[in-house]
């Protein structure tokens, strides 16, 4: 049994309350899943989200930029940022256009942040980014630099409050609309990884190195 | 040769300028191949970003949603509202962590926006969100109802300022770490559909609804 997240006040479904979803399980798996999240702040007196990559650990998510990126500037100025993950499933086709709908998984996460700094904390929230992009791949490339690390920003959201919205399965026709000679279904949709393209300067001319065990499994999992 | 479209002072992209692209073609393609956007804006002080369908006719972004959708009504209330479009195109692989990056293109949108309450312009809109869903489909549907039509909130966005960014190709990498034995390269990434899932009641149940012509042409490219 998964511990409830919330919702608080910025995160509680208001819109078809039947597919909201709180507990942290969901919210985690949905956050997980996701490849990218869009990160919304105030920047110049205008609400904006932008994407970025991610990770969890525990109840922190950790994002990462530029030193010099006016968003998460302006997410820190704050002390707190809302976060949304969403990942398109396919399409929930009705016969009618009312009821049509895309299947989905979307999270919206409000936080506390705050920048991380302790050198430990930074060092393995850039790898548990890079972990969460391509599994197993922190393992693969050159140790971050010194110099590296002072370069990159990194943000800490505190998971305070969850919401988690899932859309799938068969759509809800009006009865009079179901006897229709409409075709009506789902089509699930899902990210595949095609042949990867390898690159041709430094060792990688002389055609010896092998491909990444990391891009190997990815290639598998597709 | 497309006419410029900004940026204007929201979406000057400051980080990797080199990245950045403002022309209308780019910046229309970008937002007619994305299958959702992020839509910013404040709601109860805190500025989130909530994903929805979109469809863009000329310089007009249009959303629909439920007349009680929160953050659509913000985003009336203030009059000015951002939207982002992201589009994940897989992993761009250096020997290291620091120049690795993600494939995408993206775009942010900032302009002005009404309630569509012109019927003829909303039926269109509502015509053009199923369309950019699914091209075709609107054609299949059976047609909106006039109750229907009064459910649905339809928002314009008026495209006044727009930036884009495409990050692709090889990465770079430092020359030093070029001659280490780590592979490197791109991984190609897109959406694909699986095998449609057909509805069991009504009219489906005999057997004898063809699958949707949109639907089959989905499938053809996939």
């Amino acid at each position: 049994m998964s511990e409830p997240l919330g919702p608080g006040p910025h995160t509680r479904v208001r819109r078809l309350p039947e597919k909201a979803l709180y507990d942290a399980a969901t919210v985690f798996d949905i956050v997980d899943a996701a490849l990218m999240c869009h990160v919304a702040a105030t920047v110049d007196g205008l609400a904006m989200a932008l994407p970025t990559l991610h990770a969890r650990v525990g109840t922190t998510i950790y994002l990462h930029g530029s030193k010099s990126n006016a968003l998460f500037r302006a997410v820190l100025d704050a002390g707190v940022a809302s976060l949304s993950v969403t990942i398109y499933d396919g399409l929930r086709l009705a016969r009618s256009a009312f009821e049509s709908s895309i299947a989905y998984r979307s999270v919206v996460i409000v936080g506390a942040t705050r920048e991380v700094t302790d050198p430990e904390e930074k060092h393995r929230a850039l790898g548990a980014v890079l972990e969460a992009a391509l599994p197993g791949r922190s393992r693969e490339v050159r140790a971050m630099s010194q110099r590296e690390e002072n370069l990159t920003l990194v943000v800490a959201l505190s998971i305070d409050e969850a919401s988690a919205k899932v859309s799938a399965g068969p759509t809800t026709d009006e009865p009079d609309d179901a006897a229709l000679p409409i075709w009506s279904g789902t089509v699930p949709a899902r990210v595949v990884y095609d042949e990867p393209v390898a690159s041709t300067d430094g060792a990688m001319a002389e055609g010896e190195v092998p491909l990444a065990d990391s891009v190997r499994r990815l290639r598998e999992r597709t």
